[in-house]
C-alpha cells in the first residue's frame, strides 16, 4: 500500500457501520453482572425496567451477541456529523522529530464537544420508541447533559438534567447550551426530590456531588410516569453504542492499509475508550492480530493503576446496582483536578475484565505534564483539546518520544475525545502556573478501600 | 444529476483550490481606492509599508490580477481543517416543511471556531516569510484574535493582541485560548502605548472601544523593529483569502450538480460574505450565470441597509486610510447586540460597490427573531450556531418559508461561519427572555453621518 496518507482520512457517508459492535461476544471471561445491591444476586430484565428502556437492559445484559443493527433514525442524526476523521498529526510529528507515525481519532467536531453524543442519540431513540416522555440524568461539568439535550431535543422527548450546583453556577455557559436545546437543568441538590430535599436539610450549603446528581435523576425517572434515567459512560450498553468510534477509525485505517501497533485512549468511566478499542481488541480475542492497548488515566484518580479490582457501588448514594470493576472506593474523592470526565472512582466492568486479563496497559499522568502535551498539540494540530482527551495525547507523544530514542517507526493511534472549548478555566491555571498535581497517598487510598462492600 | 446528495459534501484534500479568487478582476466599476487621510489622495505601495507587510501590500492594491497561488505553507495548514463540508439541511428542511433545498457551507470546525483562520494564516504566514518577528491586532469578542493566535503559533511568530478592555474582563475564555496559543494579550487601553496612556489619562474608568485598540495595535506595529500589522475584514486582500469559502463551496456543488439559486451570508465588514460569494459572483460578472445574492445584516447596525455609499474614516480614531464603503459615520455606535461581528459601522469597498452597482441585495434583520432562526436550527441540525451566522439562517429559514407558500423547490445556499460556543452569555438573555431589538432611529443615524468627513 503506497497511497499517500492525506491528514484527514474520511469515510463516506455511506461506509457509516451500520452496526454496534458487542466486544463481550468474544471475551472468554465476560465481565462480571451488575448486581442487586439488596440481594446481591445479579439484576435481572424486570429488576431494572423501573430504571432503564427495555431495548437498552436488552443489550446491558447480552454478552453474546456480537452485531446490534443501528436503527435508521440514529443512523440519520449520525450523517450530521459522522463519519468523524481519523486524522494524521502531521505537524505534531514533525515538531517532535520523531519516526513515529502519529494518527488521531477525532470525535469533538460536533456541538456537545465530545463523543458523548454517540451514545445520547441511542439512548434517546429507544426512549422515544418506546413511547416514553422523557428521560433524567445527571451531569457533572456538562458534556453528558449537553449530549443528551442535542439528542433529545432532536427526537422530540423532554430532558430534565441535574446538574452539580457548584457546576450549575460555575459552568453557566454548558448549562445555557443545554437550555438552548430545550432541556430542564436543575440546580443538584434541589427541592424537587426527597433525596435533595434530605441533602439541603442535613447540609444546607453543599454545593452537591455527582452521587447526589445521580441520585435525583434516577428518583424522578423511577417516580415519574413515562421516564427513564439514562447513564453516558460505565455501562455496557455505552460501549456497545461508542463501538461505533473504533469501528469507524479501522474502517479508515483499513483503507489506507494502515495497522496500528499502540493504541491510547483517556479512561474515566470507560465509555471512550471501550468504544475506541472495540474491534481492535476484538480481533486481538479471536487471536487475529495483536494491539498494544493503553488506558490513560490521571494520577490523581488512578482507578486502574492503583484501585482495586472488586464489586463496588456505582454510586456514592449506593442506590445503583453494584459493578464489578476495578475502584477506587465508590467514596473516593479526587482532588481538584480539571478533567471532570475522568473524576469516576470505578470504571467500566468490561474494560476492568480485559485489564485484570492482561490484554491491555494502563498508565497514569499528572496533569501539569497533561497540559503540557495539550499545549504542544493545539499549538501544531490547531486543534484546542479537552483536558480529558490531553491524558491520552500525553502517552501518545511519550510513545512516540520514545521512538525517536529507539528509531522505531510505529504506528501510533489515540482517541481524541473532544474540544476544550469549555474547559478554559481549567487552561487559565495552567497558563498562570497555578495547577495542582496532587496524588492520593497510599492510607489514602486504603482508608477508602475500607468501605468497599463485602461481596463473597 | 440523479445521485443521491449526502448530507455532507467534502471534497478531496487534494481537491482544496490551490489558488485564491481575486472578483475585482471581473468587476466593472472597480472598488474605490484607499486615501491618505492627510491629503486625500489615493495610498500608494510605499506609504502601506510601514503598517502592512509588502506581499499584502501587493493584493491589497491589485485589482487586474484574477487569481493568486496559495503558498504550499498555508495549504499544509488548511489540510488540518479543510476543506470544510457544505451540508445540507435536511433535518431543517423536514421541520420546515419546505420544498426548498437548503444547502450551508460550514466554516466553523476549527478551533478559531470561524472563518477568521483562513485569513490569519495568509497574513500570519507573509509576515514570517518577510522576515518580521511578529504581528499585532486588535480583537473585541475574540474570535480574530484567536484565529491570529493559532496561525501565529503555527509559523512561529509573535502575536500582540488588544483586546477591547471590557471583552478582556467578561471574556476571559477567548483571552485563555489566545494566551494558550502563546499571544500575549493586553487590555486596550493600555499604558503600552502614547494612545493608550492618553485615553487613559482622558477617561480614567473607559472599558476600551474597538476603535482605540486599532489605534494602539497600529501604533505598536508602526513603532516596533520587525512587527506588522494585521486586520481580519473589511480589507481587499482580507476578501481575497476567504475566497477560498465560496470556490470549495462551488467545487463541491459543481460535483453534485447543484446551482444555487439564492446565496446568503451574514456582513459585518464583508470577509465572510466576500469570500462566500466571490466564484459566483465572478461568473454573474463576467454574464455566465446569475444568482440571488443577499447580505444580512443586524437591524441594530444596518450598513447597507441604512447607510450611505461615501469615503469614511476605517476607524473611530481616525488613524486609518479613508474607505469608500457603504456607512454608518466612523462615529455611530450600535446599541447593545450579541453579534459581535456585526458591529462594524463600514462595510468592504468591494462589496459596497457591487452593492451599489445592483449585483447583490441587502435585508437587515431583528435579533430576537434572529435567535429564534439559531434555536430551531440547533435543535434540528445540531450545531450551535454563532449569532452573526445566525443572521444568514434567519434569511434562509424566511426564503424556504416562502417557498411553501409558492411551492417552489429554491435551492438555498448560506454561510455558516462559525459556532456560537463562546456566545453563551447571549443565549442566556434569548433563553430567558431578557434580548433587545432596539433599531436606531433615523435622527441618530442623520446625526451619525453629519460627521462624515468632506471628500470630492
Amino acid at each position: 500500500m503506497s497511497k499517500e496518507i492525506p491528514y484527514k482520512i474520511y469515510l463516506e457517508e455511506s461506509e457509516i457501520p451500520t452496526q454496534w459492535y458487542n466486544v463481550r461476544a468474544d471475551m472468554k471471561n465476560k465481565p462480571a453482572p451488575l448486581l442487586n445491591p439488596g440481594t446481591l444476586q445479579p439484576m435481572k430484565f424486570e429488576e431494572l425496567r423501573p430504571v432503564f428502556c427495555d431495548e437498552l437492559i436488552k443489550q446491558e445484559l447480552d454478552d453474546t451477541t456480537a452485531y446490534f443493527d443501528i436503527p435508521e433514525e440514529i443512523l440519520n442524526f449520525y450523517k450530521m456529523y459522522r463519519p468523524s476523521p481519523v486524522m494524521r498529526a502531521y505537524n505534531l510529528e514533525k515538531a517532535l522529530g520523531t519516526p513515529a507515525k502519529i494518527y488521531y481519532k477525532f470525535e469533538g467536531n460536533n456541538t456537545s464537544g465530545s463523543h458523548k453524543l454517540n451514545s445520547a442519540l441511542a439512548q434517546a431513540y429507544y426512549a422515544k420508541k418506546q413511547g416514553l416522555k422523557g428521560v433524567t440524568t445527571e451531569t457533572g461539568a456538562g458534556q453528558w447533559g449537553t449530549a443528551l439535550s442535542m439528542a433529545c431535543a432532536f427526537f422530540g422527548i423532554d430532558c430534565k438534567v441535574y446538574m452539580v450546583k457548584v457546576s450549575y453556577e460555575q459552568k453557566p455557559f454548558r448549562r445555557e447550551v443545554m437550555r438552548t436545546y430545550g432541556a430542564s437543568v436543575t440546580p443538584s441538590p434541589s427541592n424537587t426530590t426527597n433525596i435533595g430535599r434530605k441533602m439541603l436539610e442535613e447540609f444546607p450549603g453543599t454545593t452537591g456531588s455527582l452521587g447526589c446528581a445521580i441520585s435525583e435523576a434516577v428518583e424522578v425517572a423511577t417516580t415519574t410516569e413515562g421516564y427513564r434515567y439514562v447513564l453516558g459512560s460505565v455501562l455496557n450498553q455505552v460501549l456497545l453504542h461508542q463501538s461505533i468510534i473504533g469501528l469507524e477509525a479501522k474502517a479508515a485505517l483499513d483503507k489506507y492499509g494502515i495497522k496500528p501497533d499502540i493504541i491510547i485512549g483517556c479512561a474515566g468511566g470507560g465509555s471512550n475508550l471501550g468504544g475506541l478499542i472495540s474491534p481492535f481488541m476484538g480481533e486481538k480475542l479471536r487471536g487475529e492480530a495483536d494491539y498494544r492497548i493503553i488506558a490513560v488515566e490521571p494520577a490523581s484518580c488512578p482507578s486502574f493503576t492503583r484501585g482495586k479490582f472488586a464489586y463496588d457501588f456505582c454510586d456514592t448514594g449506593k442506590v445503583c446496582p453494584l459493578a464489578k470493576m476495578y475502584t477506587l472506593g465508590s467514596g473516593f474523592i479526587p482532588s481538584p483536578n480539571h478533567a471532570g470526565g475522568l473524576r469516576y472512582h470505578g470504571m467500566s466492568s468490561i474494560l476492568s475484565q480485559l485489564y485484570d486479563d492482561g490484554l491491555m496497559e494502563a498508565r497514569s499522568v499528572e496533569q501539569t505534564a497533561v497540559f503540557d502535551a495539550a499545549e504542544q498539540f493545539a499549538r501544531t494540530e490547531g486543534i484546542l483539546p479537552a483536558p480529558e482527551s490531553s491524558h491520552a495525547i500525553r502517552t501518545a507523544i511519550d510513545e512516540a518520544l520514545e521512538c525517536k530514542k529507539t528509531g522505531d517507526a510505529k504506528t501510533i493511534l489515540f482517541g481524541l475525545t473532544g474540544t476544550g472549548y469549555f474547559d478554559m478555566t481549567a487552561y487559565e491555571k495552567y497558563n498562570n502556573g497555578e495547577m495542582s498535581d496532587y496524588i492520593p497517598t497510599d492510607e489514602e487510598l486504603e482508608k477508602s478501600f475500607a468501605n468497599l462492600p463485602k461481596v463473597d
